[in-house]
């Protein structure tokens, strides 16, 4: 049987039964953000690996690589972020191909000291090797918790809202313009900097968090289709999204408007937003809300609801209906 | 500059500068095997990580997938032990080229599933991705040690013991096996087991740990000349080994004979041994190989002493003296 076949999510399923030898209250293995466990002192530990693989996840020549730095820390700190966690402490493995120099390597550094710095994340360690081909960088980070208020994938319940802490698309829409218009990149920085320089919503998780109201929660690294589609799976439920609610930024409408663009799939299949995507019982919707706004600034955005059964359904402004269910990015079956 | 200028342990020096970014008690950064953080509820956290790449670390026609999940995981338990430490957790991030079949992965995961159950290790979770080249494994792995009992490199002094838990050179000569002499390989079964699937010294780092009696100890990865090395610079000394005391196996030693191979080269600095090099105060010498005998049936060897100084010197049954210093693995100056 060939990979592609059986899919990245195929695969991981494979691959991890059985894995936890040793069950012990609090742990929580593969299948979310985090893997979650008890450390003591009040604390419950997070920790999330990430690989960026050279033409897989980048191409060297279209990211500076003090932003691939930054970007390798902040895809780990959003994984931590999506559970409602602090970040402390990462080791970073890199894989250096011989035609990257010392001087692309400290630059690489300066962004990945960078981006850890800002978030007072210490980077304890790590691994530094050659390799044949691509550069490949592997970042495993740790985060606290309080006991027993981690948010998983899988507490949401039928009627609950599902909303977002941020617009989506643009990062898409920034990898878009420098594959196929890079003409524009002057014109649209935002987008470009959202897709090689990404914000990890690390503040706005872990006022989510410690508010306790939050029934589920994940990042938006494969796009909502997809992410919601962990919550729902993990949640044994459904969810229905109205487009009309989802919230796209000013200078994304003008990009897909100039380049007609498809600016659906961008929005809700391309994935590497790194907003949140939230579930939160009706009643405390607006709680939520004024807490996230008075704590980050952040606005939260309700898009949708869940639903019994398990389909996800799109609801056009027509009032048509369209399915929304596995078009997330998966890795083994298509080439970014 | 180029990278194979500044070599492996240069780079990490250059990359790792000012990455703590919060100073704690108990903290221990970049330059031991294993980071440490405070966890509370009287341990301290280990955390390691290890990455495999094609080409540079294993050839995959010589390696089965099973041998080689084996060895992501036991690469990651040996960092842990010589720390003393008692491994807990790990997360696997995998980059699968398109030619690598389901079959292939799934006894991959099958050695990575069953190395970590035989030293009670929960895989929590991990990253999957394609990877346009070759194969890359990387594993990040937690261990625990009760607060203040981590044993570091840092902490030798002149006159203890420099000892090995073990044999060294089996796993170079295993190697030297398969790409050079492959029609060997029914004669000499031990050492290729010794290359491809090595066993961590966890039961033993854990004795030493506990016994609290270990001034310095470190992995045997990159050749005792290497690794010696890295704890000569780490507690600002110099040692003398004697060549006579190093222990050799039977088969290592008739393998050598056979093919007419470099003893002390393969011995000294081929690397991937996993034993563990252990100092302790010549007062407590005697007790720690009498522990290690009767908690682990393991003969503890001394080799030789910590100087003043910073030079490492090997003496030889004639008693002339070679420097050793400085001929360790360096994964950026040649290719394996």
């Amino acid at each position: 049987m060939e990979l592609r076949d059986l899919g990245e999510f195929g695969f991981i399923d494979r691959i991890t039964r059985g894995m936890i030898v040793r069950d012990e209250p609090g742990l929580v293995g593969i299948g979310d953000d985090c893997a979650v466990f008890r450390a003591g002192g009040g604390f419950d530990l997070l920790l999330t690996t990430d690989m960026l693989v050279e033409n897989v996840h980048f191409q060297r020549e279209k990211i500076p690589p003090r932003m691939l730095g930054r970007k390798a820390i902040a895809v780990n700190l959003s994984d931590i972020a999506a559970c409602g966690g602090a970040p402390k402490h990462a080791v970073v493995a890199l894989a250096a191909p011989p035609d990257v120099n010392v001087e692309y390597l400290d630059s690489l550094s300066a962004g990945i000291r960078g981006c850890a710095h800002e978030y007072g994340v210490n980077i304890l360690g790590g691994d530094t090797t050659s390799s044949p081909q691509g550069l490949v960088i592997s970042v495993a980070m740790t985060g606290e918790v309080a006991t027993g208020r981690v948010v998983l994938r899988s507490g949401a319940h039928a009627d609950d809202w599902v909303c977002l802490t941020g617009p989506v698309g643009d990062s898409a829409a920034g990898l878009d313009l420098l594959l196929h218009h890079p003409e524009l990149e002057q014109t649209f920085p935002d987008l470009v900097t959202a897709h090689r320089d990404p914000r990890p919503h690390v503040r706005e998780g872990r006022a989510i968090g410690e508010s306790g109201m939050a029934t589920a929660m994940i990042d938006v690294s494969d796009g909502i289709a997809g992410d919601l589609g962990h919550i729902c799976r993990a949640s044994g439920l459904g969810a229905t999204v109205e487009w009309s609610r989802v919230p796209l930024a000013p200078s994304f409408r003008e990009y897909v408007a100039e380049t007609r663009g498809d600016k659906r799939s961008l929005a809700l299949s391309g994935g590497e937003d790194y907003v949140l995507l939230v579930t939160v019982n009706p009643a405390q919707g607006d709680s939520l809300t004024d807490i996230l706004y008075r704590s980050c600034g952040t606005r939260l955005v309700r898009i949708g609801t869940m639903t019994a059964g398990s389909e996800i359904q799109l609801v056009l402004p027509d009032g048509s209906i369209q399915s929304l269910t596995s078009t997330g990015w998966d890795h083994f079956r298509r080439t970014r």
